[in-house]
Parts: structure tokens; C-alpha cells; sequence
């Protein structure tokens, strides 16, 4: 882990790399505008905290990140999470609500600083693929369903399916149809440009590369479009929801006093915030750096997000982390290294300064299809097909995450995913596998005798364990082999084939030792085959060793060839 | 699964087992008496509703238990779990404690009883044994402790050590030296009669068995001793503290008015309580059952518990399980079967009919006197010992139970205790061992190379993997397995040798896809040998198949086989 692993490109910086980055940072600038507003009206938040939000991060991350094509900034999920959290203390809209969210930001960045200099990095390995993917793919349609509010042009609330949908349903009536059409308008245009606007370029002569960069450009179009719009028809009078004031200037760098209590009533939300957005981060990351044989280093990863955060909360911003559409946008526009992120700080910070007169007239059904748009690339319900099509156990993870989630909101979500992953994982090792085996015939392999045609011998048992031995399946193992033993009278030796035994607890031994006393007693010896050295260790500080009727065999082979009936004599005349 | 196991022992009830089932009952009785009265002072309750949790709840356990020889009624480590709850949501003394009792025993029984019915006994096995000897051992020295002030006879509260010990410390300077001499005496005595008694007896030429129930009876010779001398000595004007008025009777069969609040206050501690009960008693039947050959079938115990924790409630009694010193009196005494039982409910209903004015005159120091005596079998030290010299985690485990439970209660103690074996369990999961194999000399076998003198192949390495692939470890095999790699640039096929994989999660697939990908990428083969059967189903419903660059082999030996580099050419002049 390097303190400062911008110091590694920072050394070699060529002009190459200039141009290449100051290319992407304009492209990543001119997406990023929209891309903060909208994530800061979907936290509930002010339009210049998004803003906020996309300057300081930014530089943070660019100096102690791992990842060379990265960028930080307000992303759909974390932004919803941060409603969630701080919609339940303080009303949105209220001074309480932005102090929050600022809190969240503050808190979530220590976590994340704290848990890179710990070394925890490996927390985060609790969230399985399937659990991620259900809970984006939920909290997507969530953000979805909410963002229709401001299309529709109605005041409605909720943070899960059930009560946003009964809650615009309700507010149905007051909808303003000026509102509505904007918002389609603006959502039917970004859907085409997201797949129209790039071929049509081409035809028109433009190349491959500059048509795409273009097409990412769309949502500005619609910006510019709807603010035309706003000021020509005068929304305002007409009941259209604008942006407003947004105030004209960079942020000042100091934090608001918070309460002794607001930390607490955060701090599970703010966990989850962190978790979340650190997986979602590192994998974008990876993903990248896997294409340019970079690696990405998980803890430092960490502290360079806890860093990003931290440096949002100080600059009135909310929680940040790594996104994967303007990371992919800065990666194909060519950055090179996180100088291009510095470079679109910058650009950002020119916008705050310029542009915030302007965004007075921009409608807020606008940045609600922009959002709705770019939701749509999280919503991947693939997942639940490819996890039924390969395992029950991990399809009944992503169903519950799903369900959780749209009913229950983003944290119970996300934490009913992680529990019941980890449930699932734990209630199969609770009723391991066990198979009979025999050999294979010219080998010295031993299988499963329902699957292949192996060979047994009489009086000797061989049962292959396939799972290690611990609390939570001991008591399973006793009457699973007091069962085989009770259903074979002729029995003189049961070999264990311990293979994929890769540890034994205590509680285990305590039971291995009342079976081998117990088939002692009905005269049965107890024999291990193929136990590992590490687990070998273990018995050897014991004195079941001593115990044991029968003995531990390196092979599976020789266990067999040891114990089984010597051939009967020829009868000699 | 049977309704009523009672039918097998009441169709072959034979002259014999009346007489030795009476002779077992008349012993438990005796014990059973002072037994219900300290254990409900223990739970802060009234004398008469240990007598009454005495009674019914023995009967319901006779007619659907599966043990012939458990005895059942309050136990000492669930009479403090109870005095825990209850105590948190009513005050010692005040009627709604003994309300909320009732309602503890109705809950956990109601709870015993689903969790019988769905058959959920599997539960039990999250409690590793290292957690529940902790447990036990932690809870008998918090109830000495916690009786000490009956002995002293002061007044002292706490629910873990630091908060007893400097509670009675406070209240020291009250303490009242007849109640000290008594309880002294009387605990000094049981002592004595413990280890000495029995010996006397059969110098004094009485047979050994007699001899070993007389000391049994022990306790009810104290009683009867520090009954005349509260009567002679006048206790009650001298300031002992006496149990006093005890309602003559038989309880009456009815549920006290329970506020709704009262049952999402005592969940949590009810499952606990339910959870902890259940596992002493079944481990306390499997012993038993071992002895006379019998079997405990834990679900059918789960609904046998249920139903008596039911009775206990609708008798005015409070939690109940199967006990460990009663349960071995029954048995040593020549219980045969569970009408043993229902003979000693009806000797306890008749000691609630004519004894319980004595009783009023019982000084409290005697009861406290035979709860510590009785605890002091309880505590397990050795089991430290046992689990630091087995393996580290199984002490951690143990060692976090006992000092949470001697620090937060029983409560949090319990559950820390389990939270840290899972966790424990799953950490070492998370990192799992992965060793590089050779062939041993001679066989088909391949062990590490490290540990045995074995033979490799240039241009292969064989990695064996100790572990299941799951989402928590997917992402540290892959930090291995290009460590490996990284350090052979000569390689040319990697094989992993998988017989204790036992599962590959839909994340694991995913990195063994990537893996593939980039091994593939660098020109090395990826091949994966002794895959289970159970295994490859999983991998033949993906596409995983189709993409590895290498191949899947029976076995590691045909694997190496088919890979090594050909012999070279000899050269022919």
C-alpha cells in the first residue's frame, strides 16, 4: 500500500498524457453537469451540493486512489441509500436534511479511512455477486419509480415499492401536464440518443469515436433544450418545478455543527453506505483495470474513498463514490491517468462559478429523465435467469435481495441480501454431502458408487465427507454414520476419507470420539484416510489419536489394501 | 416422529418398573422440593411457583418426551436467564414480574412447540459446544455471585460481575451475621455432604447404592435443620431474611391478563431462553440415553419442552428444562421410565399441600447456600484448557462467551458467543489454505510439497484448494492463483486439484471465468482435476465448460499424466 500512488504517473507525465487527459476531462466535465444536479435531486438534496460533490472528491481520489481511469462522484445508488438514511431524521427541504446528508458523508468517509488503514478491505467480500446485483437492480427500479414524481409533476414519498406507488397514486390528480410533457419529451430524446444519435452521426460523416463521445453528450442537449424551453414558455408560471436559486460560487470549506446524536442515528446507514458504494467502486475499478493489465488495491482503494468523502463533507458536499457510466466515459475518452479527473475538477468548478445563473430555468423533470435514462443500464434481471439456471441457493440470495429491497427499502435490502447469503452458505454445510465411495477400477481413485462403477470390498465401508467438520454439522455426522453403520450388519471397518475435511473444531472431535467409541463397542474399528497435514496438526495435539480403533491411512488406496479380507487359501489336495 | 412416545412404555408397564420408577420418584422428590424453592429464588420469584413448575410440567414432559430418564423443571442457568429478562421490564417483587414470568414460559414454550412442529431443532447446532460450556460456566459464577447477598443477607442487584460485585461491595457495611453464620453453615455442610457423607454412611455399614441416594438427600437436612433453628433462635425478630408466606395449595389452572406489549418485549429473550434450554436438556438426555442404549429424537424433545414450558405458564409457573443433577438422580436412583416422573409431580403436589407452612419460616441464606453448592458443578474450567491447547479458535470462541457473559449478562453473553463461532467459522473460510501439490513416490497421491518429499512437473503446478468456493473467498483465490502463476514464468498449465471443493457459488464461477480468461490470455492452460460429481452438475449447467482452455481430469494423477512435457527424443546417430 503506497501513501500517494499518484506519484507513480505523476513522475512519468508526458505530453501525451496531457492531451489525452485534458480531452477526457472536457468530455467527463460536460457529463458530469447534469449527471451532479440530477444525483443531488435524487439524494433530496440542493442542486449545488451535487456540484459540490464533483470538485474535492475528485482531486482526493486522483491523489491516493489505485485506479488510473476511475472517476469519484455522486453515483444513482448511494444517492438513493442517503435519502433513505436521512429522510429518516429530518424533513427534505429542511436546513437539518442538507446537515445530514453532509454528516453521512463525514461519517461514511471515516468509516471507509478507518476500515483501509485496518486492512478490512476483506469485508466486502460478504456481498456476494448475486446479492449485488439484485440490490442495484432493485434500488434502480426504486430510483425509477421515484424520479416519475417530478415527471409527473406531483409531490409524492416513499422509500420502497409499496408506498412510492400508492404514494404518486394518490397525488395522481394534481399532476401538471406541461410537467409531463417536458419529461417525456426529454426521456424519449435521451433513449434515442442512447442508442440513435451515435449511428446517425456516422452516417452523417462523423467517425466512429467522436459520434460515441458525442451521444454521451446527449443529456446536455436536453438541458439546454429544456432551459430554452423553461425561459420561452415561462414554466414558472405555468407550475413547472425549476431548479431555482442555485447559490453562485465554489463551496466554502467548513463543516456544519452537527448533534452528539446524529452520529449514532447514522451510523448503521452510513456503514452500509460505505460497504455499498466501496463494492460497487472496486468493481468498476477492476473491471477497468483488468482492460489495461492495471491492478486495483482494495485497502487503498479505501482510504482513498474515505479521503473522497471526507473531502466532499468539508466542501458542503454528500456521499461519493466510484461510478461505473462516467468512469467507462473517462476510460473511452482516453484518459490516462487521474490528472484527467483533476482536470474535470476544475471544469466542474468553472460550471459552479458560470453556469448556476442558467440553471435557474432548468426543470426538474429534465434531470428526473436523466436519471430514469441512466437507471436503466443498472437494471440487470439476467442475473436472476443465469442464478436459477446454475444454483438454487444462489438464485434464492438475488430473490430475496430483490424482494427485500423494492419492499423494504435500500438497508434492509441490502442487509437481508447479506444475511441470507451468508445463511444459505451456512445451512449447506450444516447437512454435508457424504458419499459411499469405491475404487476405479486401474486406478487407485476412489468415487462416489452412485455416479461410477468402482469396486467395494465386503466388511469395509469407505464414506467420503465433503465438508469440513465444525459445531454447526456435528451432530449431522453422528447420525448420518450411526445410520450407514446400522444398515450393514456384516460391518468390520468404517474409513472416513477426509479430503475435503480442511478443519475439524473441537465441538467435532468430541464427536468423532463418541463414534469411535461407540463402534468400538459393537466391534467396528474407525478408520481416517487422506487427512490433510494441517488438520493432522490438529488430532496430534489431542489424544484421539490414542483413542482411535482404527488408524489414519495417507491413501484412501492403502486404507482399502490394509483392510480388506485376506484372499482365501487355495485349497491344496 | 411420535405423538405420544409415553404409548411404548405404558403398553409394557411391568411390576418392576412400578417399583423402581416409585423408589426413583420418592428420591427426586426429596430434592425436587428444596430444588423448585431456590431455583425460584434465583429467579427473584415467590417460593410456591417453583413448587408449581414442579408439578404439571413434569407430567406434560412424561406423556411427549422422547428421553426415558430427563427429568424436568427450573434448571439454574434458565431461572437466571429468566430473572434477566423479566427483571429489564418489571421490578423484583411487584406482581407484574411474576406476570411477566408467566408470560416468559408461555412464549418459550409456544416457541419450543413451532420450532418442534417445523422441525427446526437443526437451530441447536449453532451452539458449539466451546459457546455452551462458556456459556454454563460464565452463568454458574454469576449465580454464586448473585446469591452471595442472600448469604450475607443484604440487598444487592446486578445481571454480570462488575455490576454484582460492586453492588454488594456498596451494601456490605448492612450485612447481617446470623444470616452469614447460617448460610455458611448450611453451604460448608453441603459441601461436607457431598464428598463425605456417602463414605460415612457405609463405614457405618450402609450399602454403597443407599448410601450415595442418603447424600443426595442432603440438602433437605439442611431445611429441616435451619427450620428449627429459625423457630428456636427467633431468625425473623433478629433481621434473617425468611421466605415467609408461601399460598397452601395446588396452583389454579389459569393464564394472568398479559399486556400486548409484553411479548415483542420478551421475544428476543424468550428464543434465547428456549434456544439455551433446549440444547442443556438434550444434551443432558443424549448422555442418559447413551448409557441404556436409548436415542432422543431432538425435534420430538423440542414439542416435549414446549409442551411443558406451556404447562408451567397455565400453572403459575415460570421457564422450565430438562435439569442435570435431577435428571441423574432419576436415572442412578433406577428410573425405567418417564412415570417416575409423574409419581414425583404428585409427591411435589403434596409437599405444595402440607409443607408450605414450614416453609415460611426457611431462611433465604439456606436456599442461596444449596443455588451455590449446586453451581459450583457447573463451572467447566478445564474446557479453556482443552480448547487453547486444540486450536485457537475454538478458545477465542470460549474465551469471548465467558468474558461477555461475565461483563454484558447472559443475554449478550450467549449471543456473542454464537455470533463469534459463526464468525470465527467464517473467517477461516475466507482465506482458505491452498497448497501446491506433487505426486507422492510410488502412488496416485498428491500432497503438499512443503509437508511430503514429493515429485513435480516443470511447466505445471497443481494447486490443491481446502476450501468451497463462495463469494467471501472468490476474490482471494484469484489474488492467489495470479501470485502463483506470477512467480513461474516458465508455466505453461495450471491444475487445480479440487476434492475438497464441495461447492462453486455463482460468484466463484465468475472468477474461475475470469481466471480462465487471463491465464488463457498469458498462454497457460487452465485445467481443474477430482472434481465431485455434485460439483460438476453445477459446472455443466453453465457455459464454464465450454470456455476453460484446458481441461477437467478424473484425477490428479491423469491429469499430470496428460499434460508433463513429452520424454525427449533420443538422438539416433
Amino acid at each position: 500500500m503506497k501513501l500517494f500512488p499518484a506519484l507513480e504517473w505523476v513522475r512519468t507525465y508526458s505530453r501525451l498524457d496531457l492531451s489525452s487527459d485534458l480531452l477526457a476531462a472536457v468530455i467527463v466535465t460536460i457529463m458530469l453537469i447534469p449527471q451532479s444536479l440530477a444525483y443531488a435531486l435524487l439524494a433530496g438534496l440542493p442542486a449545488e451540493m451535487g456540484l459540490y460533490a464533483s470538485i474535492l472528491p475528485l482531486i482526493a481520489y486522483a491523489l491516493l486512489g489505485s485506479s488510473r481511469t476511475l472517476s469519484v462522484g455522486p453515483v444513482a445508488v448511494v444517492s438513493l441509500m442517503t435519502a433513505s438514511a436521512v429522510g429518516k431524521i429530518a424533513t427534505e427541504g429542511s436546513v437539518g436534511y442538507g446537515t445530514a446528508a453532509i454528516a453521512m458523508a463525514l461519517l461514511s468517509g471515516m468509516m471507509l479511512l478507518g476500515m483501509g488503514i485496518a486492512r478490512f478491505g476483506f469485508l466486502a467480500n460478504f456481498l456476494s455477486h448475486p446479492v449485488v446485483s439484485g440490490f442495484i437492480t432493485a434500488s434502480g427500479i426504486i430510483i425509477a419509480i421515484s424520479q416519475l414524481r417530478h415527471i409527473l409533476g406531483v409531490a409524492a414519498e416513499g422509500d420502497n415499492l409499496l408506498t412510492l406507488v400508492s404514494s404518486l397514486w394518490l397525488h395522481l390528480p394534481a399532476l401538471n401536464t406541461l410537467t409531463l410533457i417536458t419529461g417525456i419529451a426529454a426521456t424519449v430524446f435521451l433513449l434515442w440518443v442512447r442508442s440513435g444519435l451515435s449511428p446517425l452521426l456516422q452516417r452523417l460523416g462523423m467517425p466512429q469515436f467522436a459520434a460515441s463521445l458525442v451521444a454521451k453528450a446527449g443529456p446536455v442537449f436536453v438541458i439546454v433544450a429544456t432551459i430554452a424551453a423553461s425561459v420561452l414558455l415561462d414554466y414558472e408560471a405555468r407550475g413547472v418545478a425549476l431548479v431555482g436559486e442555485v447559490p453562485r460560487g465554489l463551496p466554502t470549506f467548513a463543516l456544519p455543527d452537527f448533534g452528539l446524536e446524529i452520529w449514532s442515528e447514522l451510523a448503521v446507514s452510513a456503514l452500509l453506505i460505505s460497504i455499498i458504494g466501496f463494492v460497487e467502486s472496486v468493481s468498476v475499478g477492476k473491471t477497468l483495470a483488468a482492460k489495461r493489465r492495471q491492478r486495483i488495491e482494495p485497502n487503498q482503494e479505501l482510504v482513498a474513498l474515505g479521503a473522497a468523502n471526507i473531502a466532499s463533507a468539508i466542501s458542503g458536499g454528500f456521499p461519493v463514490t466510484g461510478g461505473f457510466s462516467r468512469s467507462v466515459v473517462n476510460f473511452d475518452a482516453g484518459a490516462r491517468t487521474q490528472a484527467a479527473s483533476i482536470y474535470a475538477a476544475i471544469g466542474i468548478a468553472i460550471a459552479a462559478l458560470a453556469l448556476t445563473p442558467v440553471l435557474y430555468f432548468l426543470p426538474k423533470a429534465t434531470l428526473a429523465a436523466t436519471i430514469i435514462v441512466a437507471v436503466t443500464s443498472l437494471i440487470d434481471v439476467a442475473i436472476l435467469r443465469r442464478a436459477w439456471h446454475y444454483s438454487r441457493s444462489d438464485f434464492t440470495a438475488v430473490a430475496i435481495t430483490i424482494t427485500a429491497t423494492l419492499l423494504l427499502g435500500v438497508e434492509l435490502g441490502v442487509l437481508s441480501g447479506i444475511l441470507a447469503s451468508i445463511g444459505l452458505h451456512l445451512h449447506k454445510s450444516t447437512q454435508p454431502h457424504m458419499a459411499v465411495v469405491g475404487g476405479v477400477p486401474g486406478t487407485e481413485h476412489f468415487r462416489n458408487v452412485e455416479r461410477l462403477d468402482v469396486v467395494t470390498q465386503p466388511g469395509i465401508i469407505s464414506i467420503r465427507i465433503d465438508e469440513s467438520l465444525y459445531f454447526a454439522n456435528a451432530s449431522y455426522l453422528e447420525t448420518c454414520i450411526y445410520n450407514f453403520v446400522a444398515q450393514r450388519p456384516e460391518l468390520k471397518h468404517v474409513i472416513l476419507m477426509c479430503p475435503a475435511v480442511n478443519t475439524i473444531d473441537l465441538s467435532a472431535l468430541e464427536v468423532l470420539e463418541a463414534i469411535n467409541h461407540r463402534l468400538a463397542e459393537q466391534g467396528i474399528t474407525l478408520n481416517l484416510s487422506e487427512v490433510k497435514g494441517i488438520v493432522m496438526d490438529g488430532l496430534r495435539r489431542s489424544d484421539f489419536l490414542q483413542q482411535l480403533s482404527g488408524k489414519v491411512f495417507l491413501t484412501q488406496h492403502q486404507a482399502v489394501q490394509a483392510l480388506k479380507p485376506d484372499e482365501i487359501e487355495p485349497y491344496i489336495i
